[in-house]
């Protein structure tokens, strides 16, 4: 591939050191042969992430430990070739993707959680866990962790760190950086450092656990993350209602503040996202359906009963005229079957998704959504949002034909609108996929020259040969 | 002054070019003539902190406007003289006090809040605003600001912010950095920068909000913050327990999360401080109470009565003897009177207090409190311990004479083999006070040469001249 759909100026570099039978050999002295990995077949499975457009790395390497780690990064520093980390690689911005060749490094074989603290409210694990395996073995113990990306299953915890993962819980609970109380990090030059530590509060020299959350592989690569844990909720509840349209749903988001409720999960699906489950699952919505709301609360089961009755009282005062709140859990899985059925609803309407997550005060968010639709109509390509209510943070969903150049051109406009929508209305181009090789034309457009600048600097005092992850972010 | 009590390599420089008649020229053109102070009286109060040590600025700077803010700052690196900034001035580790000279830049001025949404649960303000002053703020519109340092009534949110400060409900509501969503920052250059916005997620380039949290105005100068805000809790309870041995006190901790209960404080104090107050103020503790918790639970009303409910049953089951729960607001403010009552019981102890703020994995406090107590008496320095138990962070207090020569150089022995403590145990040397002058001696025994090598690379990209904050964090 010579030239990118989701980043047109984007062009693949020549071969670099990384290819040479010196660096392999070194590569191959470092983390043992067979973790070195240069045939075409098996390089392949690292070359892209959910965004499917392929960059194959000349090799990818999958050390062990962490001195292994910052072995293969001295020697890129010495022999000048890129590095790219990867996770889960399920990301949507291409951050663990080699846009500009040399090597990935694969965290796949780091995945021992290494102490889990009830006492202390911990869990130590190394990178290549995946979210949901963190999740599963913490609730064994009475415990939560609660940031959870819908690529959950797949991803990698250290992936979620270096993209600061959101997900549905965050309007409650927070993103992935609230809960990353101490970091080792492999430097882009090679150093081992260990930021933070096992207490959450920590204020000793400058917060670099912090600035490597959301760092998306610049900065550092993680090999070891301490994240603070919670008591796990006993039990939680669902409400689901239905709108004529949806001002009327986002209405109700400020109601439950004023009734000081706090849902965990406050999603909303628009009239497009509704139409496109109907037709391939027929919930029994109906054609009026202008917003759908699942709201979750949880809690102690006696504040959960009388929380989710609050949010029923809110959302019929508010003009939902179909309500359903759960009783069981059995059937507050079933009310969540709507927003599983999306991702398989809307395949059907182009082979190509523009998945852009835009965020804006959440007040905002009808103006946004009746502003996209309007973007959608006159690009002639079909869209469809939901999303994150309870913090503004809506998923905007262009469909087209990857095959067909000028409906993906059609679609590329359409999504440089939706991100200048987005700003104007007090917010910004990313609230959970960050900026990879994707969205980093739009930065400036984000942050202005002024405050990137900043950025730069701070990028190149860490990585002065510009090892770690290069092509992303700044444009 | 020539030496530093709490910094004894710390010398004083000689004049620096702020002094100059041109540059105090050009200052009352940036700011008004009234808006600079040379005079020694006016000076005097922006000198020291709470540790009561004179470092007098050559001038004090009183900018209204960001702008105002930004020229003084290329001024200073036009002519190369320190800066450093302060909120209210109340910090226990000199953060806000020029130890190398030159000027402070005061933020009394910049007072105004700017907004707040109820909508989007947040609050834009001005730093000038002290942290009591924007928590009633929002009250009013039934919101909740949570971080709560002990200074809330004089300290400044933008010195919150600066050194991402703590409080009593961390917790269970983190400390300052997890409500900071959006700043304006006048970068040591002079540049003005916006990072981060009005929404909770944002994912948008290097996360320079979380990096200005706790830097210590080493790295910026904060002119406007936006705040994330919850709702209002209808109420509060607390339980006040009195044990036998701080082991018992501190072995319920756990138990609470067991029973799904994260207390909004569980606050202890050890058999020194009970014996402070009690002696100062008679509450009516036995002389046998080895540890006293304060344990407060947050929420709707049902909530709250069922979880200090629960709180009781814990404490009594894990020893208890003495154990009051308080039904009213009343009797909730009367069990707090023993917290209160700390300060001025310990003063008498002596006229130099070393207020230390080490921090542990909760489960090594009793270890902690045993071993700082051992210190004491081999360094014959009377220590009270007391702090937020909930999140591992004791306030270590060593009293002494500030004018016994041998009483001081005891005193800062016992500090130093503290913080060496509070590592062994897998803490750190500061949970909330941060390092300013006083602890830079002991940063590289909690971090290590690489990572504070890391944070230097950091700082010298953005403050190349070193104009902000000199003599801070890095002995």
């Amino acid at each position: 591939m010579s030239r990118s759909i989701h980043n047109l100026s984007l062009t693949r570099r020549a071969l670099t050191a990384a290819s040479t039978p010196e660096v392999v050999a070194r590569l191959r002295e470092i983390v043992g042969a067979e973790n070195v990995l240069i045939d075409p077949d098996k390089v392949e499975p690292y070359a892209q992430d959910a965004l499917k457009e392929k960059f194959p790395p000349e090799a990818v390497v999958l050390p062990r430990t962490t001195e292994e780690m910052s072995e293969v990064l001295r020697l890129a520093n010495e022999r000048r070739f890129p590095v790219t980390a990867r996770g889960g690689g399920v990301g949507y911005t291409g951050g663990a993707v080699p846009v500009e060749g040399g090597i990935v490094i694969g965290t796949d074989r780091m995945n021992r959680i290494r102490e889990i603290s009830p006492d202390n409210l911990y869990v130590i694990t190394e990178p290549g866990v995946t979210t949901y395996a963190l999740q599963q073995a913490v609730e064994a113990h009475g415990l939560f962790y609660p940031p959870d990306p819908s690529s959950y299953k797949t991803s990698f915890i250290g992936g979620n760190i270096a993209e600061n993962a959101g997900g549905i819980r965050s309007a409650k609970y927070g993103v992935t950086k609230h809960y990353v109380i101490g970091l080792e990090v492999v430097t882009p030059t090679g150093e081992i450092i260990r930021t933070g530590g096992r207490t959450s509060k920590n204020v000793v020299g400058f917060d670099l656990t912090g600035l490597m959350c959301g760092s998306e592989g610049m900065l550092g690569i993680i090999t070891e993350a301490t994240l603070r844990l919670l008591p796990l909720p006993e039990a939680t509840r669902t409400v689901r209602a239905t709108f004529h349209t949806m001002r009327e749903a986002c209405a109700c988001v400020p109601q439950f503040t004023r009734a000081r409720v706090t849902p965990v999960a406050c999603e909303v699906l628009d009239r497009n996202a509704i139409e496109a489950v109907e037709s391939e699952f027929a919930f029994g919505i109906g054609a009026e359906a202008g917003a759908l709301l699942l709201v979750a609360v949880d809690g102690a089961i006696e504040e959960v009963e009388r929380a989710a009755r609050v949010v029923e009282r809110v959302v019929r005062a508010g003009g939902a005229y179909d309500v359903i709140r759960s009783e069981t859990r059995d059937e507050e899985d079933r009310l969540w079957d709507v927003r599983r059925a999306l991702s398989p609803s809307i395949k059907k309407f182009g082979t190509l998704k523009f998945n852009e997550d835009v965020v804006v005060p959440r007040s905002r968010v009808p103006d946004l959504i009746e502003r996209v639709v309007d973007i959608g109509r006159r690009y002639e390509t079909f869209v469809v949002n939901f999303g994150h209510l309870g913090d503004g943070n809506i998923h905007v969903n262009f469909m087209c034909d990857r095959e067909d150049a000028d409906a993906v051109r059609r679609a590329r406009a359409a999504v440089g609108e939706t991100f200048a929508v987005a700003v104007e209305l007090g917010g910004t181009i990313s609230g959970e996929h960050g900026i990879g090789y994707v969205k980093a034309p739009y930065l400036e457009m984000a942050l202005g020259g002024t405050t990137i600048a900043a950025m730069k600097r701070i990028k190149d005092a860490l990585d002065p040969h510009g090892i770690l992850n290069p092509g992303k972010m700044f444009a």
